[in-house]
């Protein structure tokens, strides 16, 4: 994909957002699109194939959101970056009009989208050129539940420390909370080095939501739990109305 | 190595074509050299450092092939790159004449080839001033065995999916076949999706070589097999003369 | 933090010195860095954040040395930078002057390093115009016991391959030793080819280190032993006095 991008928009700039999503894992890839790109210069195209559907019928899609471009296969993965500017617009790639033929029929992300998106880079192509307006696919999944007293959730990714970032907004947890999962029942702290050395625990995470961590360890390991795990918050107090 | 190429040839593009390559593994670094350098644009200057023989007699070479250069130790993992292209020209890096002393007996890449890598990419050296005429080491390896009603070969690679990419071209295979692999007989389909949920198969791959794949899932872990595994291909009709 | 660098810096150019340190390991990262920052240009920014005590009192700080900068926690993670020049100065970096306010308290290397890292590498502020000269921390460990015939010290990474990198400098090794590791007793080769198939020796690695090696494997494996193992060298002759 890299080849492509860079012989069809030389000298661009090409950084890799994550390697830890892992393989068919589009509610994962969809999480870190949403609480990253914003950290991106606006007018960034944010390239992502994670597209267990490659070869099928599945669309192609792009989309302009907070001042950037997506380019993505239509399975959700990009729902999370749509939800978040509700001024966001998606076109289906219409890959006829612009004489995409893909080489192979299992990897579109080299074949497709790493064109079309160096193409965005370059403006060699509108955004409106790219085919007509979409209704994007949205994932079919269960969101958190936030209620006065307590939300439920569960672990969204397990990161290269071994931390459980988790779908519980940071904005459902202040100022105080406890939090379950895995049989255990875990205190908050405000940073790591807040807890006790191997201690579980607690906290806002730099993605903005619930993260389970363990001083100077693995809470993954620790806690034997990993993506998917329930987790439950107990606020101290309720939250104001 | 990128702080030497970037420090030799300030501003250039350095990007990774793959973090998969087994430790020492000649093989599988060839395989994908041979199969990913034309998605690249030509002119494009690779570097392929898997170099078990490091600080020993073996040569350092550099290719040209296909519009593009080549630096690499002279241990095959160019072959493939070389007999894609009858015209290739092969030249002995003549470390003597371009003072290049290695600091480290262990690290040429990082001593050698990255500086050399960035002269070419800088064209501060010109190929025909790197050394002289070589005749390069080529990989002493069972190639696969191609008849009329079936193929035999064995996995070069597991990529990062679990995914087992096989030396068996896509030429002998369409238009429908069988795969044996693993004490198992899979079937073929066009896509991963064409599968059945958790379903082995065999397909055409993106290096354009047959795929056993696993829909949503591991192929190696389901089957057990991995880099080295023999595969046997049955083609449901003879290949048309 | 890559987004971040480029959004503050447009067109810089930005490489991962290593994807090896192991999580919160500030002693391994230390290493790297010592060891390999001089193989950049001069002038390049070193951002480097291992940090286990983000979002406590611990102070950020930017250091110059052998021509280059360096960004970090005040952790110890630059001791071995800022041996290695005794002209080698220091600043506390002043948030509150530069006007940065974490968003988070778990991730200063997006919020705070990067940033700076970016300012310096466009001279959008000045070494001198981060803060105050400080005194950082240095790292509290047992350094290698280096004696006439033989020498103490302990493996500090393990590399990609299971190679065992030492603390021991080659300086204190030439020419011919045996190396005591995990309950075994090595000879010593010039450079892995020497060894015999499969044999573990130790030579002086690209570190410009004692390491330990196993020829076509993996030393760490073979040895049953990683990160913190005692190794001793015995010399053949004492060094010179």
């Amino acid at each position: 994909m890299k080849g492509v991008i860079l012989r069809e928009a030389p000298g661009v700039t090409v950084v890799d957002l994550s390697h830890g999503v892992p393989a068919q894992d589009v509610v994962a890839a969809r999480f870190y699109l949403e609480r990253c790109h914003e950290w991106f210069s606006p007018g960034t195209v944010h390239l992502c194939v994670v597209d267990p559907g490659v070869g099928t019928a599945r669309a192609a899609i792009a989309a302009r959101a907070n001042g950037s471009w997506f380019v993505a296969p239509d399975n959700g993965v990009l729902d999370g970056v749509l939800r978040s500017d509700e001024t966001s617009e998606v076109r289906r790639i219409d890959l006829q009009a612009l004489h995409l033929t893909p080489k192979s029929r299992t990897f579109h992300g080299r074949d497709v989208f790493a064109k079309v998106a160096a193409w965005l880079a370059r403006e060699r192509v509108l955004f409106e050129g790219l085919g007509p307006v979409h209704t994007p696919v949205m994932l079919d999944r269960q969101e958190p539940v936030l209620g006065p007293s307590e939300a439920k959730g569960e672990v969204i990714l397990v990161d290269h420390f071994g931390n459980l970032i988790t779908d519980i907004p940071a904005g459902s947890l202040t100022p105080a909370f406890t939090v379950e999962i895995g049989g255990r029942t875990l205190r908050s702290v405000g940073t790591y080095g807040d807890a006790e050395a191997g201690e579980c625990c607690g906290l806002i995470g730099s993605y903005d939501t619930l993260e389970v961590a363990r001083r100077d360890g693995s809470a993954a390991a620790e806690l034997g739990v990993g993506r998917g795990a329930k987790v439950r918050v107990r606020r101290e107090r309720e939250l104001p109305g």
